[in-house]
């Protein structure tokens, strides 16, 4: 950055000229206007420190530059990929809601609404998904719906930076409304969890579950005084993060709860483990209190649907979960990464059956349970994940190489525009080719398409590689084409996901030729001359360990040869394919292996070429996102015998 | 939907009664609790025609339901990929910006601005994405930066929902920061409009061009009051709606003008056309005013620089063309929909080299130019294209039949979504096979997956076509492939676009076969055997106009023969294929074509085999989202003879 910023600043001071000279020609009018401006403006800025404040982002809110959206962008196509996978409808609810649909459903958490002024009507921002979305049942009526939404919520809270709370922040909610029969898609859910984390590459997890019906008959055991319900509630919840005495001593000490309550709570609030656990607990003592044995058969009833759903691995009972906001009145859950312990949890949700009836003053009851994936704290693990990738946009530069070649240069730009391609330029009539090329460099663009008055008269373009610091010299007219093939495939074009990832460094490839023959046959298709018919052997070892990140699905390997012939410039015919899957074996290792399809020429270009390349390349079929296709560096070439193979042979 | 809703209601009051037994089981305190709830909720809501105000978005803000968010995922899509395709970086900035950043900059427009209450700091809501990002540039000392934003902006506009307007709404910005040469990034913006309206099939728009300099320089030679400035520029604004006697008359009567004035300035206000009016107008006593001259310069040269870019044919000089914010200062523009006359522009936007440096208090000076596209305006457009699209997400329905099936059912969901296909299900553990056959019908999926108690001891599961009214039974452990094949291609599967548009209904298509004939040969690659090779011509005709829609790039077609012999069930071989490209001929009309490719059985299966099927296939390469291969519902089956063909024939 630093010789484009020295460059710009020489510029700059002639530009200021430039305008002080303008500005001294304008009309009297212009400068009055341009003064009054600035006066209204200064009357809100008193000091140069109130200056300064002004150029900031409202407290715990934050810009996001381009690496940071892109992953973000990434990460939530996955998201929607997987909502839209169990069914769900996309809708979009305003970033504000009237206050009072607000007040009265968070609980004490209702303190952390922002409030607009009243300018016609009493507005709030939303604090999260689930409330506008039982608004938009209970206004239109909808009896079931499955829905998700994506969207920014707003939380005056106290702002924790360094663990990636905000208080503008996204959040990705999937909920089912409708009467139902228990259950089925509170499993469903939790399913939704495991996919969208598994999707993520997010190894090691797992999905807390408790019910709310557990912990009133668990408060009500222990005789916990009503009016403490939230507070101890909050205490419990610390019990992943603080040892039993350090929060025995904040519900006693700080919270005046009597010693033998919370020793009584202490036995039960500990216990945590799969179905076996749920159904000692079932056959004890605890379930002769009626809301308990309810809330027990639920867990266990959630537990067999999730084995039929193959997810009940990760799921743990844990009665230390409550989960802080009022409206739940069932089964909760909440996941956590195992091997991220600072991160918090980064999904969580649960049932809400009085929700929508509470809003519409009971005149239209929808049970609903949802879920709301916490993916501020997925993108900060991503962004570090994803630290190595390159996410410019452009895959080309076009530069002009010397005067009077703007307008050549928006002509080679408009053809690649036109093509798809992703193409930038200087914002220069005449840029300097040091800079061009610096420019190219510091962005990562891995292509240089140069035009000057050599080019020009030649009829030619200079393609040059930026990384190998190689060029060419290509037709005009056929250097889209080139760059297209450089580019290896269009579907680095244009692509959704711009991720431009160089998978060549992450391959090991070895390709060898064994046997190779060649016949002169007649192809049975249509015509009835003679083709040469090529014959070969080949081994190959490759290690696509490196290329599975955790938006690989699956690979597809081609092996194809080019070649020249006197017909034509370019063949390429492709000889075998392979596919690996996420899980497969990702090395791979054979020896002398017969292609897959036939190696014919078209004409008798084959016998005695003693040019034939072969080359690897893969397809990578990601989670999300276009396929990017890509070659191997690792190229191979031999020669084809001078005579044809005998008849008999 | 009637029948569902009436299933609904009796399990509904089922459900009440049984919410209602829980309740009086459930602990006093729950009971408590809940109450307390509804009083504190009531004390906000006084009587019932609040309550139901209560149930309402914010005045002129809306709620968006599925079929429309999918419509705006397919255009915001399109014009992201238009913004990265020109090397543009994404940004994201808070809704809020800190109060003093936005009063100043918008004029007038400043009391449209939403506050919030003060909570630690005055803010608002943005009321354009063009601020934020000068403040941003200030913020960070940013120099140049190519940057896109989509995200949505507020205004407490009066509200005109007719002509899709609302007080929250999308912008989609694309601007270039940087000390420049003249137009160069003004031109490109240009060409971004013309793509993304391309893209959008938007065939008849012009960009209306003007600069403020010539503005200025004309009220300053027509003598108009400074202090009348921006309320004349607002009339002069309407010449595209009103006459010239109807502005007049405003300026005159309404605003208190001269009418001198107001007939010198309708001199040339109603001027507009190509570059050759601006060149007339350099010659004329006009540029004589200096302003006027260097105006019209620029204008000149952008026209030059749109010709390089091959737009300049959409290009229009308008000097009635204003534009309402504050903070232009050079080349400003629109663009309009010539069919849509009361659409208003969908595209507008200029150059503003004052803002940062406004903001930063003369700290930080960049020049910007920006365009910022009326994406709210094209929804509505799109919306009514696209009403005749099935957006529902789910591609099949798994329905069990008879009771104690719920787990078996989630195993098959489980195989489904772990495909990638989007599957939904009853939320009821014994659903009624009618209400789940009606459902799908309802939502328009099209296929449903059943398994009852019969299927289950058989080791099959039905797969019913919903809209043939034809089900199948495949064993278990294929049903997903079975599928797969169904929805004739994985990439209608966990499709970033889910559209599922009825590309059957739009295609005629009529397939034959003349020459049928087989040969018994050797087959080249590997083995020695004999195997048999099909000789075909075929006729084809078919109509692919239809297809063509908006999002259409290109079609890829290609005639697969399917059959079944001894060895397997399934043998599938391509036989040709065809690109048609945007703007090519779309009809097909073939008579006596050959194949393309090798009709080889791996065997002896053609010989007299009587059951051949020829199916056209096709691949909608669409701009947007990914590829739906759908087959063409016409077929042709057709017998080989009973004989080889002789080796002489």
């Amino acid at each position: 950055m630093k010789s484009v910023f020295r460059l710009n600043r020489t510029v700059f001071s002639a530009c200021l000229k430039d305008a002080f000279y303008r500005r001294v020609q304008s009309t009297k009018q212009h400068i009055e206007d341009s003064s009054l401006k600035c006066v209204k403006h200064k009357a809100t800025l008193n000091n140069e420190e109130e200056r300064r404040a002004t150029l900031r982002t409202p407290s715990g809110m934050r810009d996001y530059g381009h690496p940071q959206t892109a992953v973000r962008e990434k990460v939530l196509q996955l998201i929607a990929d997987c909502f839209k996978r169990h069914g769900a409808q996309a809708i979009e609810t305003p970033v504000c809601e009237l206050k009072q649909i607000l007040t009265g459903t968070y609980g004490d958490d209702s303190k952390q609404i922002y409030d607009l002024t009243d300018q016609g009507e009493m507005l709030s921002l939303r604090y999260d998904l689930t409330v506008p979305f039982a608004r938009h049942l209970a206004q239109y009526k909808i009896g079931s719906m499955k829905r998700y939404q994506i969207g920014k919520v707003y939380r005056r809270d106290n702002i924790i930076m360094t663990r990636g709370r905000y208080r503008e922040f996204y959040q990705c909610d999937f909920d089912i409304a409708g009467v139902c029969d228990p259950l089925i898609p509170d499993a469903e859910c939790l399913r939704v969890i495991v996919e969208i984390l598994n999707s993520l590459d997010m190894k090691n997890f797992e999905i807390k579950v408790n019910n709310r019906k557990i912990i009133e008959a668990l408060f009500s055991i222990c005789e916990v005084p009503n009016e403490k319900f939230k507070t101890i509630c909050s205490s419990i919840d610390k019990l992943e993060k603080l040892s039993w005495e350090e929060v025995k001593r904040e519900m006693c000490e700080d919270k005046g709860l009597n010693e033998s309550i919370a020793d009584r709570l202490g036995q039960y609030v500990k216990l945590n483990g799969s179905l076996q656990m749920v159904e000692e607990l079932l056959s004890s003592d605890l379930s002769k209190n009626a809301k308990m044995r309810e809330g027990l058969e639920e867990v266990k009833l959630l537990f067999n649907y999730c084995r039929a759903m193959g997810i009940n691995n990760v799921i743990k009972f844990d009665m230390s979960l409550a989960r802080g906001l009022d409206y739940y009145t069932g089964v909760i859950f909440e996941a956590i990464l195992l091997d991220e312990h600072d991160v918090g949890s980064v999904a969580g949700g649960g049932r809400y059956d009085d929700l929508v009836a509470l809003l519409s003053n009971n005149k239209h009851i929808v049970p609903c349970v949802g879920v709301s994936i916490g993916v501020e704290r997925i993108f900060t693990l991503m962004e570090s994940k994803e630290g190595a990738m390159n996410f410019y946009p452009a895959k080309c530069f076009v530069a002009s190489m010397g005067k009077g070649l703007a307008e050549e240069r928006f002509k080679l730009l408009t053809e690649l525009w036109d093509a798809g391609i992703a193409a930038e330029h200087s914002l220069r009539t005449h840029p300097k080719p040091l800079n061009q090329y610096q420019y190219c460099e510091e962005k990562g663009i891995p292509f240089l398409i140069g035009i000057g008055g050599d080019e020009l008269s030649k009829g030619v373009v200079k393609i040059r590689n930026i990384k190998a610091r190689e060029e060419i010299d290509v037709k005009r007219e056929f250097f889209v084409d080139e760059l297209k093939k450089l580019l290896t495939s269009l579907t680095f074009i244009c692509s959704l996901s711009t991720a431009f990832k160089s998978y060549n460094d992450l391959v090991d490839v070895q390709i060898g030729s064994v046997k190779r023959m060649v016949k002169n046959v007649a192809d049975y298709s249509a015509g009835r001359e003679k083709n040469d018919l090529g014959f070969l052997t080949f081994n190959l070892d490759a290690d696509f360990t490196n290329v599975f990140d955790w938006n690989t699905k699956q690979l597809f390997l081609y092996l194809s040869a080019q070649y020249k012939t006197k017909n034509n410039v370019n063949n390429e015919v492709v000889l075998w394919d392979h596919i690996i899957r996420r899980g497969e074996e990702s090395r791979i290792s054979f020896k002398n292996r017969h292609t897959k399809y036939y190696f014919w020429d078209d004409g008798n270009g084959l016998k005695g070429n003693d040019n034939i390349t072969l080359t690897l390349s893969m397809n990578i079929i990601p989670n999300a996102g276009l396929l990017p296709i890509t070659t191997c560096r690792t190229i191979h070439t031999f020669s084809f015998p001078n005579e044809y193979m005998s008849k008999n042979a």
